[in-house]
């Protein structure tokens, strides 16, 4: 089954306003197998609003309308739905009394207004609203068609959709199970992860597989439905396999967890404590490490050593090697790394020195001390400041991943 | 003039991604007098892609589509408007050209289904991407309708559209004066700010006021029309002052510079220089620090001192104040404070001390040393690790902020 999501207000069309409602729904229809193939956001204007309806209506199952129920002449869902379906609108009573009921509730008296809130789609029903005035409404269309109506405010959504339409939406869905993967990837862009795994992935039209990549990181999603859930498992279990094999150690996590948190669980499972000298990433690197709980059982610290003066007098290096190789150097990395790891006396230091603007911007060395060598990597990353520090820093924590896989 | 926003992918219509870029996107046409009327968010499925298009393209006069432009079977963003419109595509060597000279530049290989980004509908302009691979597409049609392409990475997008549609856009829109103003506050609440200043604000309907907040930071934009840019501006500064008056020293930034790049500015204003010592944040200031451009003129560096003992060895903290005072305490945020500054020779250092999780979360110390004295304050933060770390940080740079000030 198809849904589509239409959230209307004008307020989600400035720059202020996000729709995040639809994110909820969306992650209770997959859930049922339901797949949302569009959003739709919409202004508090009934005729476009009707036509955009209408169209949802002709290419989807179903069909979740959010907002614009209140009471102001803003509010033109029932009438733009009642529009498009060619139904008229009876008021009905009954949901004026429970509107004036929950006024009385707070002691309040219920505005003239509200009264437009009592009206109902023709073959619709109503949907109670315990958190708010506005009734939701249900339309059953042919064969398995359906339209409901819900608020806005998403506390009253999420009681409404929970209570009255999950048990709906059961009994026009044949039952699925669903089966997901979620790996990640470090150390490769987008397309050459692409060209080495579509072969094996396209074939399948479930599970379905989704690639979303952020600077220096790449998740695949795998999502299959079976009829049962052994059944589901199997099918995201055999592409996964296929995967797994092309990509080997290049997949940092199967379950979605970040590099930071893998890393600091492959320094927690070998007893090891990691320290970072910073340059050109700032802190980056050992703000990554602490974004993750329980990272004061491996990360110790570490020093920011943004100009040349500061990495003699803070990490002890060697001035000459400064002024004979510059800072943005293999040696210079090599002996923050060293630097690092003597004064902390932790068991792994990462180091990295760079440029992250200027005519050499993107160049980077990388410096990795152990236990038994230091070694150090350059690297080139094109883009901004940002995208460049944000590179380094993950390239970082994926060279001690590699070196702790080993 | 009315704009649609049509953001492409899959990844877009599952529960965990927003689409964030019509954000941004809308701030923009809103600034050159453009209303966005609706917005859509569709998968990489071409046949529904195009028809959603298409029935934009009836509605609107200018759609912008983001994403889908990609070197993968996924990225149907092409296709589907190429056939929405009846036009074909033409490969073109130049886009080639120069998309393989990208990856030359990376030292990498470019691959065989990056090519695909070389096609070009027939009669749009390409639009050069320098941050990213796809090129985007620029389509005039009858009157002064037109379709941009652009890419889904907000970086490439974002300089894209800067670079290549603003003027573009000026040309087909008739001259509305705009005058702007975006005040950021820090040290704020949203709903203080708002109730203290909508008494000012709601009554103008122009300029519009929009309030927008992250943690810590509140930003106001006010958004005035005119005829000519006098009459714009005149509005835009009417209310401004009204705002300023109110708000006072809590306004870091009349022009939307953020809050690291003004205590930068200060800084240098001032020819002083400043390091950090972090715990709880473990790095995240120093990384604050140094995203802006050019910040290795005032910061030199600093510590993450991330557990006791690294502390006391690096920092010099009385392992007695530990013991007796615990390492979140104003006593110890005095002495990494002062630690730091001897250490580095800043004119001036902050520190960070705190709980990110557990029991005591949000409990935090920020110290500040200065040539005259070293002071601690004690704060608290409701929310989750990565709230309280980027309100400690805030928090910090708004109090050297607050110093240099004075």
């Amino acid at each position: 089954m198809n849904a589509e999501i239409l959230a209307v207000g004008s307020e989600l069309l400035t720059p202020a306003r996000a729709d995040t409602n639809s994110l909820w729904l969306t992650a209770q229809l997959n859930d049922l197998g339901v797949e949302v193939v569009t959003k739709i956001i919409a202004g508090d204007e009934r005729v476009r609003l009707a036509a955009l309806f209408s169209a949802s209506l002709d290419r989807s199952d179903l069909i979740l309308i959010t907002g614009g129920l209140g009471p102001t002449e803003d509010d033109v869902t029932r009438d733009a739905v009642a529009e498009a379906l060619g139904r008229s609108q009876t008021f009905r009573q009954e949901l004026c009394d429970a509107i004036a009921e929950r006024f009385a509730r707070m002691g309040r008296h219920m505005a003239e207004n509200n009264t437009r809130q009592a009206y109902l789609i023709d073959g619709a029903e109503a949907l109670p609203n315990d958190r708010g005035t506005a009734p939701g409404q249900w339309i059953s269309l042919h064969g398995s068609k359906a339209v409901a109506l819900l608020p806005g405010p998403p506390h009253e959504l999420k009681a409404m959709f929970t209570q009255h339409c999950l048990a709906r939406l059961r009994s026009l869905i044949p039952p699925l199970a669903i089966a997901t993967r979620h790996y990640r990837v470090a150390g490769m862009g987008e397309s050459d992860l692409d060209q080495l795994i579509a072969p094996v992935y396209t074939p399948y039209a479930n599970p379905v597989t989704t690639i979303l990549s952020t600077p220096g990181d790449v998740s695949i999603h795998l999502r299959a439905r079976g009829e049962t859930s052994a059944e589901a498992d199997s099918l995201a279990a055999e592409l996964g396999a296929k995967i797994e094999a092309l990509l080997g150690e290049r997949i940092y996590s199967t379950d979605g967890a970040d590099l930071e948190a893998t890393v600091g669980r492959l320094l927690r499972q070998s007893g090891a404590t990691v320290a970072v000298a910073e340059s050109c990433t700032g802190g980056l690197l050992g703000a990554r490490f602490t974004s993750v709980s329980g990272s004061s059982d491996y990360f110790l610290g570490g020093f920011l050593t943004y100009t040349n003066a500061i990495k003699a007098s803070l990490l002890g290096v060697d001035p000459g090697l400064l002024a004979d190789h510059t800072a943005v150097s293999e040696p210079v990395a090599i002996a923050m790394a060293n630097g690092v790891r003597d004064r902390t006396g932790a068991v792994y230091a990462l180091s990295v020195t760079g440029y992250a603007e200027g005519p050499n911007s993107g160049e980077v060395f990388l410096g990795l001390a152990t236990p038994e060598s230091t070694t150090a990597r350059q690297l080139r990353f094109l883009g901004d400041r940002a995208r460049v520090r944000q590179l380094a820093a993950t390239t970082a924590l994926n060279m001690l991943r590699l070196h702790l896989l080993r």
